[in-house]
């Protein structure tokens, strides 16, 4: 029976899809460039000055309901007429925004997006933020970012970690420095603080602003790798790390002071995280408060246990989160902390939510108030 | 009208998609494991110990025709009980293999894979090979790789760089180290002789083994990065690079000198390069044959200007291909240059064609050549 009805059906539903199709209507290629994150091989997505976005990109002919979803919004596409599906859209939202291809309700990644790792690797677009001027790159020294390779005992396999080292500790052999230690979240892997969160980027600008100490900044998975034979790679499990206390303070710490120009001492290391990384940094952190004289909890929620915090080591605990997120709850939090003897502050980020937005400048926030 | 045939037509279709659906059915799960490239918040593609593959994804409930595209065949997919589609395949080749996932006629990445930069991202599959070994991570000591950055005068811009350093570079500050400059090919990017090619992981087993000289390898993108406001992104154009001779000559290696510590003379300095990479270090490299003394054409195709490489300086000339390339062309183009009095030799992959498991392994006959 199917071969009969098939090509009927088929037939019909082209008809059908033909009588209501709106054909997009392509505007003047003039003023539009392509983002960003376009990658190399693709001319869309596009955008131009009025902070419009043109995604572009191809559908199977069987597809019925097309979509954009990009910042949080459903966009329907139209069909041009050599076949492409278009979206011209704005964001409601500054920063970065993910966008995927929705069909018939199946989430795929553009293929002409560049990708970050957010719950999976996706495509995204940098709007323009009116403050944005600190994460983007001017001439000014630029420090490293080094894949870092140790042997971590407790699960039984090498670990990968980013490690940023300023632009002068490639010059200056005498000099030691000062390290964070900075976390990603849930939905990240050790790379998203440089690629998503532009740490590299914001540092070396404030650097040679002159406003923060030169410092390394260590960055750690805070999943478990599988182990065993994983074809020359470092493969992740789902899992969060149940030895994550031993891996940070028993090999990871003692392997950064080993292979790095380090300042070995509490008033010189700090650790900090975003949303998990930062329930991590209240977790694991605070309970080696001989260890850390800073703390950064971004969108990562409040002080759990304040009455371990020994207030003759610890310097500062910072708490971030979006405006549209829990502002009085940290607010309240940091009042508590200074009511009991314990150097707190607060930053709210204007108008944003859980997202890279609040954690770049949150970052930018924190810096200055390191090591000094 | 459309009104009316379209829900008539849409139960046509699925009466005829039900009639001829083949339920998929799953094996015991018994023996399956994730692949190295699944990504960290997915459960698929596994793989068994009879190197079998088993790809699970969702497609759009309107696809009819659903495929996996993998080491280049296309395998029909079934779907299962909970509306997922499978796929259970092997792969005639080994080494590093893309799929992708074709949704009638469509090509779409599996979100269940980590990426690589090929053409753009893609999801991959690593297939074991007999002669692996020498990429798999081993406990020895393994080097870092660093995004360094330079500004490009010629194209008025920074550009990022990727340099492998030698483990015992970080340890042993009165050494100075040859440098290898390595290419890409025309689909990948300045990443990609890391990620994909496994690099650095050859590069630190040989030097374990004793094999070859620590070496700094360092890794330029063959393209033009896009000048002006990228917000805080190096983005790159589709372009080749026509200014790569000066970018590399008088800019790259410049800056490199400057900032690791080199041995600064030709006899210290190699370039090679995969593809177009190959062929870069043909136009370029060999037209600066007071520049280098060790070049390798991988894929690359054969010297194309004999007469312009001194005797005097280059020690040799390597050229490599896959069994299922040319492999006649460059034993003749070896020949012609050792009868010229100039030191060739070639490397052939056996049962391999333009791919990376062929670059892999050349590669790892080459770095033991450089240097002595």
């Amino acid at each position: 029976m199917k071969r009969i009805i098939a090509p009927i059906a088929a037939a019909l539903l082209l008809l059908a899809a033909n009588a209501s199709a709106q054909t997009f209507k392509a505007p003047s290629p003039e003023g539009w460039v392509r983002t960003s994150a376009t990658q190399r091989q693709s001319e869309f997505p596009k955008m131009n000055n009025k902070g419009e976005y043109w995604f572009r990109f191809r559908a199977p002919e069987t597809a019925k309901d097309v979509k954009v979803n990009f910042a949080g919004q459903d966009i329907p596409a139209q069909k041009d007429a050599e076949g492409y599906w278009n979206v011209i859209a704005t964001s409601p939202k500054v920063g970065f925004q993910l966008y995927s291809i929705v069909i018939d309700g199946v989430k795929y990644n553009d293929p002409g997006s560049e990708v970050v790792y957010c719950n999976g690797w996706a495509g995204y677009i940098e709007v323009p933020s009116p403050d944005d001027d600190y994460y983007l790159m001017r001439n000014v020294p630029h420090g490293e970012v080094r894949e870092h390779y140790f042997w971590c005992d407790v699960e039984k396999t090498w670990r990968r970690v980013y490690v940023y080292t300023p632009a002068d500790y490639e010059t200056n052999f005498s000099k030691r420095y000062p390290v964070l230690y900075l976390q990603h979240g849930a939905g990240e892997m050790e790379q998203e603080w440089v690629h998503s969160g532009f740490a590299a980027i914001i540092a070396d600008n404030l650097i040679a602003e002159g406003k923060i100490e030169p410092m390394i900044i260590v960055m750690n998975n805070d999943f478990v790798y599988r182990p065993g034979d994983t074809r020359g790679r470092l493969a992740m499990s789902p899992t969060y790390s149940e030895n994550f206390d031993q891996m940070l303070i028993y090999e990871s710490i003692p392997d950064i002071d080993k292979s790095y120009r380090t300042i070995a001492d509490p008033q010189h290391r700090a650790m900090a995280g975003l949303s998990m990384g930062g329930m991590l940094t209240n977790s694991v952190g605070l309970h080696h408060t001989d260890m850390f004289a800073y703390y950064g909890i971004l969108s990562g929620g409040t002080v759990s246990e304040p009455d371990i915090i020994r207030k003759d080591i610890v310097k500062l605990v910072f708490e971030t989160c979006g405006e549209l997120e829990y502002p009085d709850r940290i607010k309240n939090d940091v009042d508590k902390l200074n009511a009991m003897g314990i150097n707190a502050k607060y930053y709210v980020s204007p108008g944003t939510a859980h997202e890279w937005q609040t954690w770049r400048r949150s970052l930018h926030e924190f810096l200055p108030m390191l090591f000094k």
